[in-house]
């Protein structure tokens, strides 16, 4: 199951990739393998940015609401502005020429690459789910309550959302499921230890925003 | 060594305040004991929100510096917006009274009062200082630059300053400061032990933003 977009004008050549191109791949097609909420984002940057896009996935239904959401993308795309920043992973066995290739597609999808070796979680993950877990915990211990956190937190180190409204939109399934990765992997660091409150609510099917129901109400 | 700031005429009176008048206590006087950065701070919000200040401090120095920042903050006072959010930290000996009186307090200062039990860092240090520390061992460990994760930080997850930023903002010598008292606590708690970056810099007094040298050069 596959179709291709349509190609934009706007080059990816630049500067640097045109002095450096015949050591580095300049990207031009790309494939995307999955069109859940990652792969669809990435198919429309890509598209929107002048690439030509090929999304594979096993289900129509995920290729006509990707298409849909490429389409979409594309209608707005002279104006849009991309801020998030994609992470070039670096394994030991990545060749130079593949991760500077990575870094000027990165750039020509208009995003600011960051590399980082291929660690659990990555950077943003790695830090901000454990300082979720800590929040939590803080909350579990009766220290203060969710809203004061969240008010803390957003007032007094200047965070767009408190840890209890980003556990909520997040997702508290998804949360889990990263908290519990990292403790199968390494059960004794207390960073990754399982939250009971957590634990609870997921049980309960009340995962954040998308059910109604998390650490705080919606309905 | 104590001196009186002029009184202002806005009063800290509210229909909150005035309805419970009868149990809570309503502050007019505040004598800040300590003229340092946090003592200096606090006798400005509330001299500047109408309150009679003394300030009381060893050192004529402090006292002098303290006074001008005072008076200078009343200059500005009319237009200024105060975005802080100060803790009304409660032990189990703290009164009813003596807490809502001082959530009033808080509110006169025109801040946003959140209430956190007397516990090590109380909310924003609990959830700020561990995950700077992580974010050092994350670059201890090899996985990223600091330049990467104060990227993936700030675009990824929306804060104002990445790690690195913020911990030569802070100062070097504060966060270890903390980290060492929570540490002699807790020895065990991995959250809490030292970072050979961070003890290196301190003793090479490179501690910051205001030594021109922490993890960045600023000269």
């Amino acid at each position: 199951m596959a179709f291709v977009t349509r190609q934009f004008v706007r080059s990816v050549s630049s500067s640097s990739t045109a002095s450096a191109s015949a050591k580095k791949i300049i990207i031009k097609h790309v494939t995307v393998i999955g069109g859940g909420l990652m792969g669809a984002g990435i198919a429309q940057v890509a598209a929107a940015t002048g690439h030509t896009v090929m999304l594979v996935d096993q289900t129509e239904d995920i290729l006509a609401k990707s298409r849909k959401g490429i389409e979409e993308s594309l209608r707005k795309v002279a104006k849009k502005k991309f801020a998030e920043n994609p992470k070039v992973i670096k394994t030991p066995m990545t060749s130079q020429k593949t991760t500077e290739s990575l870094i000027d597609f990165s750039k020509a999808l208009g995003k600011h690459p960051v590399s980082c070796k291929d660690t659990p979680g990555f950077i943003v993950n790695r830090l901000l789910v454990p300082y979720l877990m800590e929040a939590i915990r803080l909350h579990e211990r009766g220290d203060a309550s969710k809203e004061d956190i969240d008010t803390a937190m957003k007032l007094g180190a200047g965070y767009p959302m408190g840890p209890f409204e980003l556990l909520d939109y997040v997702g508290l399934d998804t949360v889990k499921f990263i908290i519990d990765g990292w403790h199968e992997v390494d059960a004794k660091n207390p960073l990754f230890q399982p939250s009971p409150s957590l634990n609870k609510l997921v049980a309960e099917n009340k995962v954040g925003k998308k059910t109604g129901e998390g650490y705080y109400k919606y309905k």
